[in-house]
């Protein structure tokens, strides 16, 4: 019988993409100044993304108390909205395109585990979120999965397959229930 | 094709109810002496909700931890229980009855968008809960939900529309599935 | 008609298990050092877990901003993980097996209510995971459920039931989708 061994669980092929003076500082500043109540203006903190490596377009807005994991594997177009308390858990890449608005209490999951092997293996996978999509209020988008341009996330749901486009997702997991217009 | 333009987005209609100034003040009283780990008496919780505008009944238990956002749209009814970490965004009105217990994690939702306009605008609705009303740990009502009198929403369900007194409701979307007695 | 009544709650039948002033110390304690950004080693989060009761073998990784109600009600296998913005809501005991992964997000609850009762009574149950079970990002494992060995409970779900060895669950209420192999 299969046993699951935490033990020989090894990531160390995994890169976070900086190194550990760069990723310590960047958890100091995203427990200080973004998953806080403290409000810098939205053009401040999109300075700071940019400077640890963040895209980051113009007219963006990442309210209070967002937690995210590296900026440096963060692209975000024009207008697009981070809502309070989202959660961006971006082990690998995070693609939010122009006018995206992920609301409150939302995450964005990229990393996931072979349950399949002893080793519980690290497995990770880019989410790519297009142009005018809307990941609604404590909504979960897990790895691996494309949300097509304007495609609709219900509250508290989960996507764990791609979204169509211009279409609302609702459940768990998140089936297309009806079209944006 | 519809495209949306956060660009254009004006919730200048929206007024917040008071001043900046008190909104400032009561943003930082909510951080430090309500979403946080610092457990005032809640007597001394009660009276400075009530300073805000809040219509506070006897013998209301809010716990640690708990977002409010505009106390000024909040009143409650006696004995009244606010679960740990519960969230309660009233960008409009939100009524609690008397003896409503809001469980740990729960999510109350008074805004909204409208997905079908390029502009995405604001939408906002009152909740109102009525006397003896449960809503379940980490559940959501949404913007406009009416919570008739009795009704349980259970963990971590979605509550979309109104639920019907002295029934239990469960899942996403919550749908009722038996009667409370 | 039936009507609760929380003026009438009377939970003086419940014993957390230490007096006021050890719960007072661990308040502070999992406040500043556990439910928090700051990162103490495993080694010493697990020697504290130990002092204030809990069980915890070797080799157990704590991740920053886990909030557990009462150590002395815990007991963690070897080689466990408990997530980021993990839950331990342990008003009756949890029972962690080894190689278990509590995923970022979850609430394992041990509290409920009689809603049948005007007084609203306070119902515990203790939460038992065995060995190398899963609980995915954002799920809930309600009071009193028994997660058998090798379970895995899948991102956002609900556990209302016991889940049984060597499978997959999902959905709200969480129901049995697949073998684990």
């Amino acid at each position: 019988m299969f046993h699951t061994r935490l033990d020989k669980y090894n990531n160390s092929w995994y890169h976070p993409g900086r190194n550990k003076l760069v990723i310590a500082l960047w958890y100091i500043v995203n427990a200080v100044f973004f998953c806080s109540f403290i409000t810098l203006p939205y053009s401040i903190k999109n300075a700071i993304l940019r400077l640890f490596g963040a895209k980051v377009g113009k007219g963006v807005c990442i309210k209070p108390r967002v937690n995210i994991k590296y900026p440096w594997r963060l692209s975000i177009g024009d207008y697009t909205w981070v809502g309070e308390n989202a959660w961006i858990d971006n082990l690998d890449q995070v693609n939010l395109g122009k006018n995206v608005c992920i609301s409150q209490g939302a995450l964005l999951l990229c990393g996931n585990h072979n349950y399949k092997k002893e080793t519980f293996d690290l497995m990770i996978a880019p989410i790519n979120i297009e142009d005018g999509a809307w990941i609604g209020a404590k909504a979960v988008v897990c790895p691996g999965v494309h949300v097509a341009s304007h495609a609709v996330l219900t509250v508290g749901s989960i996507a764990t397959k791609n979204l169509e486009p211009y279409s609302i997702h609702s459940g768990n997991p998140a089936v297309k229930i009806k079209n944006r217009i």
